[in-house]
């Protein structure tokens, strides 16, 4: 079964009405199935979670980032959280039977339709990026809606040339999955956490896929390397996990546990056990469930 | 998402237009989808499986017994494989949301039916038997139709008393998925894999649902420890792999791989995962795949 994760993020987090009008919007694609939405007022954000198939899930991005437009003037918007368009970004997530190569098709299509039907300039980011610079959401929306305004020739579009009056302008792209995961250690040494952090993260020489910190949690006596795994398909959690206990041994400090923070997908733990148990021709069909879903 | 799964075994083997006519009758439940079904002429046997909900289950497993009941003769069956009825067994596999309390009460509540409306007599056996003995399929089996048309007097079942003229008795039961689950040793030692099944059989003394036997894989040069793992929840798939891990290092040898024939419900591996990582208060709700079948 394909599936596709969408999480746009809209620049309004307050009037509630409006938040709930974009929700409708998507909610009337049929087939959409809405996992998740928070709003926060400070950063007048919200965060819409979303899954469909390919061939619903642009619809249903699309019809938020409309009603987003026609409610959202960015012009008095003022928030904590930096945006630059009414609907700020629009990240595709493929999770189940669909390649990142489609996801990045996904949002390239959705990317030409909201410039040619909204007039809202696109910046395609992360895996859609056609530069390395623009993988990077940070560098695609620095100085804001405020800079892009009046300096958009210095940064074009990937699709449009002007910025939209109200709507700003939106980044469109594709990523992992992204699996929040903490080991904590039997130690109550936050130097061992953070050199431990700072062996596994990507930043540091560490694995690719990896951002690390080291934390205490004093109220436990103990510190915990706190990640985010951004490509569990390419750095698996097993190998980070081998690498945390090997760092740890080092210090002569044992791993108490470990533990997953919201979601994970069910290959990223059924590659876990593949790993551990040496599974030989283990194929994902093989997994009871999927008959069903299929 | 409620789940069930039923492998009913039927006395017919051979005769397609019989065997469609069975499958037919099970699949006109809405809802029930047969995931499989293998016929063997020389055991002169079909054996369906198929997944519903607790509510649908049973009402398939029915419309399939009494479709065998009309089209099977067991007085002109012959086979291979041992029986007692046109339908010779009903067992019910709870797979994912189901207890196995739940699957107990289907089974019986479907005996006590088939009993009622076929007259087709019914033995309860393995987590739905009343009684240790009747656990074992084996021992409700014992002399096949020809014993019990004579005998049934002698062994009294759950539901009814007189054999059925022409369709016999049927098993009626509950059991948890079986997994199949080999181990490869580096080496080509056949007296070191039987001594590890040995060591992790319940029968020989080990773990309480193992079935192991020691196989030689000649082609590849190397030994195999060839299980059935009869309840992943109680004895699950990790404690055998380390088990084997233990007894195989006391023999100086490593373990290749293993490998999982067939299906196994996700939960299988997921606990493996666990294990390995120490994962702590980690949900069944926290797998992605399961926020969208719910």
């Amino acid at each position: 079964m394909k599936i596709i994760e969408c999480v746009p993020n809209f620049s309004e987090g307050r009037n509630i009405e409006n938040i709930n009008k974009i929700l409708d919007a998507i909610k009337g694609i049929e087939g959409i199935k809405v996992l998740d939405y928070e709003h926060d007022k400070d950063h007048n954000r919200t965060v819409v979670t979303f899954i469909g198939t390919p061939e619903n899930i642009a619809e249903a991005a699309f019809r938020g980032c409309k009603k987003a437009s026609e409610l959202i003037d960015l012009n008095v918007h003022k928030g904590e959280h930096p945006r630059m368009g009414a609907t700020d970004v629009i990240p595709f997530i493929p999770v189940s039977d669909v390649s990142m190569k489609e996801g990045v098709s996904i949002a390239e299509k959705l990317g030409e339709r909201i410039w040619k039907e909204l007039k809202i300039p696109i910046y395609l980011y992360e895996e859609a990026a056609k530069t390395p610079e623009r993988k990077n959401l940070a560098n695609v929306r620095k100085g804001e809606f405020e800079w892009l305004k009046e300096n958009i020739e210095k940064r074009p579009p990937d699709f449009g040339d002007k910025i939209h009056p109200t709507a700003g302008a939106t980044a469109v792209g594709a990523r992992e999955f992204l699996i929040a995961f903490n080991v904590n250690l039997g130690t109550n040494d936050l130097s061992i956490a953070k050199k431990i952090a700072k062996a596994v993260r990507f930043k540091s020489g560490g694995l690719r896929y990896v951002k690390a910190l080291g934390f205490e949690i004093k109220e436990r006596g103990i510190v915990q390397v706190s990640m985010n795994l951004t490509n569990y398909k390419k750095t698996p959690v097993h190998k980070v996990f081998e690498m945390i206990k090997s760092e740890a041994n080092r210090y002569g400090v044992s791993i108490i546990e470990s533990e997953v923070i919201g979601l994970a997908p069910m290959d990223s733990l059924i590659d876990v056990a593949d790993f551990y148990l040496k599974l030989e021709n283990f194929k994902k069909e093989q997994i009871f469930e999927r008959r069903i879903w299929e």
